[in-house]
Order: structure tokens, then C-alpha cells, then sequence
């Protein structure tokens, strides 16, 4: 699974390997699904999401480990995909020797569906902006509504076609860590431990601010109800851009915002003129628009739906979870602004309640809800351990 | 300053007036306080706002006491201003015998520049839909800014034409206890004690987050730069009840949305159909589309740089309350998130740090930020034992 910088020449010399490891370049896979039918009903003609992967399945399939990506992310958790490329998000605790040790396991990630950084030729996704076979066309709102449960199955076929027979782990932050409950609700026999990271139950709350987060995508005269595609027309990026834009500034805290307290950009004056901007206005003006580029605005709305049909096949979360998987390592960050405190201490009540093990672990750094992206190194022992178990 | 139902009679039949003193109707009235310089060095023609009063002042002038309005407020902040309508947002703690007893205390409350109620007959107000006298037609975005301190400053010259000397209290809930506190800040020896009620120090998260409340406004082409007053031009509804759909939310709680729990309308199946919405979206949708009839894009977008500017005329929070009233109560809702525990807590400790005798008291419900305007009865005991201190 691993593409070496010099393979050819390094085997030939026997050399030592060894720290040269660090260069060591993971492939960007494609996994062809096939036609699917989603848990809605509709049919997909061709499934196709990227993957990666790091370490060796054993002979029995069950020493596999899939981590779930965030909103915002693709499979890119580990490695590098070029030799000057940057670590995958948690890279700090994924590699040969580290927490989520890949001499040991066998680490799978995959882009979701509707996958929302569409633009970046390293991300493989079906979803609007995808091309439906039947009228050689995108999508666009064509596209049939996927829920968290789709996730899960497409990951599902990918490793059944990778042989993969028993997940000693399956983990992610935020919306990865959806994922990864979600599996626990569906596969219970085929999941030893889960840990979902800044994740809890997808309630009314979140319901409701995952609707505030896309609304400003349909108020852009250029999202033209999602037909924005081909020669001519213009992505809705503003309206994308205020949409990352609340993401943004939701999934950090307070304290990360402190550096821009009583900041004015050279130039501006709030207080004269209405147009003028603060030093966080601009750098979140700023920040958002280079998101909008290496996005897709409808992929956007369907990302949000399958967050709101987190778990939606069930009557409760509780019902969903109880015949879950027993071993339980919950990582929470108390200055999570998107998922709360007090949802977390649910979520670990409701799962105690239906006979879990479960663990807990907080993140600190003034970066909230991202410290579950940034800030995991920290709980890497308590990672270790928990595997270990 | 009360007009009563039926005062000739009742007085020409010696009638014990007891219970009725409920049905008494206070009149809303308009203060003309002329040409007004702003602190940022701009002119308005002629300053108007809306205010009313209860209990009468002293001859000393010293029992006065100022409530200020939250962001969608108006002075309406006790009593009803017509027979059958309904009492104002602070009723349960403002009234003869009530915690801010209107037999001891004058109690005033105006309407703030730029207040966003424009088509509401009962609020006047001055800002970027009032009629530029030098041009005949309303100033939309050439009406000045204006800050938090020109609030006060407005609210001023009201307290001096109405003979007041001193403010036994200034207090009131979100924008109004930024109010207060610049109040504080501005006028120290004027002010005995100070009240901010579900408020803390406007941090560049705060100005990020008010940022993220109005960018729907400017998002939505019939908001045309501001230029959408006057004949055969629509109004930005659908940009401004977005953005009241944020605040709508952000001044809320989980707690209060798990009424909505996995609720879907009737006809909806948002598991299948993308333009589809939960039961929370669509009490959003319609929540924020009727706020949006009754109030301006414009002066939101100036309310929204009103609190931006919160004590920007002082190089830091706690240089700005070192001379500040000794005596203060802040309330605060743990469950706010709008202002934060955290950013109360290193409030009240800065406040501390300069001297000052600080008394807190928290409030409970599921209204989260909303606890501040909705559920004051409880902590009526506290503020009436502050105010006889």
C-alpha cells in the first residue's frame, strides 16, 4: 500500500530504511463501487470514492483500523501523498510506531460521497457535481439525498473488497466521528472499539445549525437552485464563502480569536464607515474564500443532510447504540462550540446506560471544536491503551 | 406619566383604584433631542427616539433608574401600552411593588438609535431608514455609524431633559447590558449601580459572530448596497430573516430545541428529497420570516456595528470600568451562547481587579442567552436586595 521514494534502488543496495520511512509516499487509491442504491431508495449508477491506506492487513482481515474524515476533510488522515506534501490531520497519532500504529494495523480512509472539495484532483467522490451517466450531465439537486448510513455502506463495500473482516477500531473526528457511531448502530459484530472524537448526537440544536451553516449558498443569485455547473455560469461562491465562513468561526473558540481583539486591517475604519471591516471580519472574509475556491456549494447541502440524518434509521440514539460494540474511548474537547459539553456528557450517559465501556479523554488548546482536528497528539497514549485493550 | 383606563371617572367616583392600577396603560413618547454629533464626527439633522417611564422622580432627581433594550428590543420593557396588549419583556421584575419597584424608582427605557423595529408604529427610533432632512429621502448607508457610546450619549440628553441627576441603577439584558456597561464606563459619578444581564465584553468572537448574524443581508440582491427603500423596490426579506434565523438560534439552547427532536412537518421527507426540511428548520424558517415583516436590513446591519463598536474608545476593558460605579450584579445563563460563561467569568474577574464589589447570579431554563429576557423572575429577590445595598 505504500509507494517508496527510491523502492527500486533502495531494495538493490539493501539499505537501511529506517528513518527514510518518513519520506515514504501513500497512493491515492480509487475503489469502484459499482451501481448503489442508497438508503433512500435511489439508485447510483457508479459508486467511486478515493481511499488510502497504511500497514498490512493480517491473513484473518481483523487487525483493520478505518478512520472517518471531518466536514471539510477527505481520506487524507495519515501520510503524505507527494514527498513534500503535507501530513495527513492526524498524522501525530497514525504511523509506524505511533498510537494508531500502522506496524501493527492495517489503517483504511476513504472520502465520503458527496465529498465537498470537489476541485481538489486528490479527492474522489460521487455526489452532485458528479456526472450522472444517464443524461452525461452533473447531478446537480438530481442527485439522490445520502445519509450518514451511505457513508458507511460504501465504506463498507470498500473493505469487503479489500478483505477486511473485522475492524479492531473504527474513529474520526467530528463528522468522522458520526461515521463512526453510525458504524458501531450498523456493523456491531464487526467493530471492536469505536472513538468518535467532537461528535455527539446530531439533536434539533444541531439540526438547526446545520441549516444556518448553508443557508447563505441559497441566497447567491449564482446557486440558481444547484444549476451552476458548466461553460457560462459562476459557482456561488460568496455565498460558499459565508457558509465556510460560520464553519470557521464555529469550530474554533474564543481563545484562538483573542490575537484579533481590538484589530483594525491598515486602512479600515468601523467606526466611520459601514463597509469597513475588523481584523477578524477579515480574516474570516479572507479564510472563507480561499475555502469557497477548493469547494463545491451543492456538495455542501448534501454534506449537511447527511449530518442531519445522522442516525435516522432509528427511533433513538440509545436504541440505535444498544447492541453496539462494547469498548468505548469518547475524546471531547469542554470548549467545543459545535458539540457541546453538555451533549458529550449525554451521549457518555447513554451509552453507559445501554452497558458500554466507555472511557473519556478532553482535548485542551484555544482551538475548540478544531482540537479534535489539530491538537490529538495529547491523548496518544490514552489511544495506545485503549487499543490495547 | 401613567394614563390610566378610565381615570375621570374612577377619580369622580372615589373608586379604590387597587387591582386596576394592572390594566393602567403607559404612554410611549418621542424624545426630540435636535442636531446630534456622533462620535465618529458625523451630524444628524434632528435625533428621535422613542421612550417611556414609570413611577415618578424625586425632586433631588436621584431615583432614576435606565433600562436598555436587547438587540431586537425597543423600550417596551414593562407595562402595556395599550389595554390588551402585552407587557413588556422585563414586566415580571419592573412594577409597583415588584423588584424595581416603580413606588420607590422612576424607571425609564427608550428605543436606541438604529433600532431595527422600523415598520413597528410603537418604536421610533433614528438610522438609516429615517429621512435624511438634507435630501428629502431615507440616508440608508449614508446615515453615520454609530456606536454602543452614542447610545448612551442619546439616552443622555433624554435623562437631562427629563431632570434626572443621578441613576440609582442602569441596567438590562444583551445589547442592553453592553449598554449599561458604557454607560458605566462614560458616566461613572452619575451611575450608583450597575446590572448587565446576560452580557460580557464584545471579543473579536463576539464581532466575528455579529458578523456572521448579517451576512445574509448582504448576500441578498434586493438589499442592492442598501438601496432598497421607496417605491417598486423590495426589501431584502430573505437575506434579513436569515439572518434572524442565526440569532434566533444562537439566542437559544439545545435544551430548548429538543422539543424538535427527529421531528419532520407533514409532507416533508428530508431523507429524501433535498429541498425538504426538519421540524426545527421549518420553525426557523417561519420564526425568522415573521421577525423579518416587522424590522430593517439596513438598521440590523447597523445594530450589528453598534455592538462591534462596545467601549471602542478605550484601549481595553478594563481600562475603560477603572473608574467605574462600585456596585455591580452581573447575570448570567450557564447555558448562554451568545456570551459565554467563560467570557462572564473573566468579566466579573476584571471587574474585580479594578475594586469593584461584584454580586452574580445565574439563571436557569432552556433558553439559553434568552433566560436573560424571558426567565428574570427568579433572581427579582437578588436585584432587590442589590438595590436596597
Amino acid at each position: 500500500m505504500i509507494r517508496r521514494g527510491w523502492p527500486a534502488l533502495a531494495l538493490a543496495l539493501g539499505l537501511w530504511m529506517g528513518p527514510a520511512m518518513a519520506q515514504d509516499v501513500l497512493e491515492k487509491r480509487v475503489f469502484e463501487g459499482g451501481a448503489y442504491q442508497t438508503r433512500g431508495g435511489a439508485t447510483i449508477g457508479n459508486l467511486r470514492i478515493g481511499y488510502q491506506t497504511m500497514g498490512r492487513l493480517n491473513a484473518e482481515g481483523t487487525n483493520a483500523i478505518l478512520i472517518c474524515h471531518f466536514f471539510s476533510g477527505n481520506s487524507h488522515a495519515f501520510g503524505r501523498l507527494s514527498a513534500n506534501g503535507p501530513a495527513g490531520y492526524w498524522d501525530a497519532i497514525i504511523g509506524p510506531g505511533k498510537p494508531i500504529d500502522t506496524d501493527r494495523y492495517f489503517v483504511v480512509s476513504a472520502d465520503t460521497l458527496v465529498n465537498v472539495n470537489v476541485p481538489d484532483s486528490a479527492t474522489v467522490t460521487t455526489g452532485p457535481a458528479s456526472i450522472n451517466p444517464d443524461t452525461g450531465r452533473p447531478y446537480a439537486l438530481t442527485f439522490p439525498v445520502v445519509s450518514m448510513r451511505d457513508f458507511v455502506e460504501s465504506q463498507k463495500r470498500l473493505l469487503d473488497s479489500l478483505g477486511v473482516k473485522r475492524l479492531a477500531m473504527v474513529a474520526g473526528p467530528s463528522n468522522g466521528g458520526l461515521q463512526s457511531i453510525e458504524w458501531a448502530a450498523a456493523y456491531p459484530g464487526f467493530i471492536e472499539r469505536v472513538m468518535p472524537v467532537i461528535a455527539a448526537d446530531i439533536d434539533a440544536w444541531m439540526q438547526g445549525w446545520l441549516d444556518v451553516w448553508e443557508a447563505p449558498i441559497r441566497l447567491d443569485p449564482n446557486w440558481a437552485e444547484g444549476n451552476y455547473y458548466g461553460q457560462g455560469r459562476e459557482a456561488p461562491l460568496r455565498g460558499l464563502a459565508e457558509a465556510w465562513k460560520i464553519v470557521t468561526l464555529h469550530a474554533r473558540d474564543r481563545l484562538w480569536a483573542k490575537q484579533y481583539d481590538r484589530g483594525v486591517p491598515e486602512g479600515q475604519d468601523p467606526a466611520r464607515r459601514i463597509g469597513d471591516r475588523f481584523a477578524i471580519e477579515r480574516w474570516l472574509d479572507d479564510a472563507a474564500a480561499a475555502r469557497a475556491r477548493t469547494s463545491d456549494a451543492n456538495s455542501f447541502l448534501y454534506m449537511v443532510r447527511a449530518n442531519q440524518l445522522f442516525l435516522n434509521e432509528y427511533p433513538s440514539f440509545a436504541a440505535a447504540l444498544s447492541g453496539g460494540p462494547a469498548r468505548w474511548l469518547v475524546v471531547s474537547a469542554p470548549t467545543d462550540r459545535v458539540f457541546l459539553a453538555e451533549g458529550v456528557r449525554e451521549m457518555v450517559e447513554t451509552l453507559k446506560g445501554t452497558g458500554k465501556q466507555v472511557e473519556t479523554a478532553e482535548l485542551a488548546g484555544p482551538l475548540g471544536h478544531l482540537n479534535g482536528v489539530a491538537a490529538m497528539a495529547p491523548v496518544g497514549d490514552r489511544i495506545r491503551a485503549f487499543l490495547a485493550q
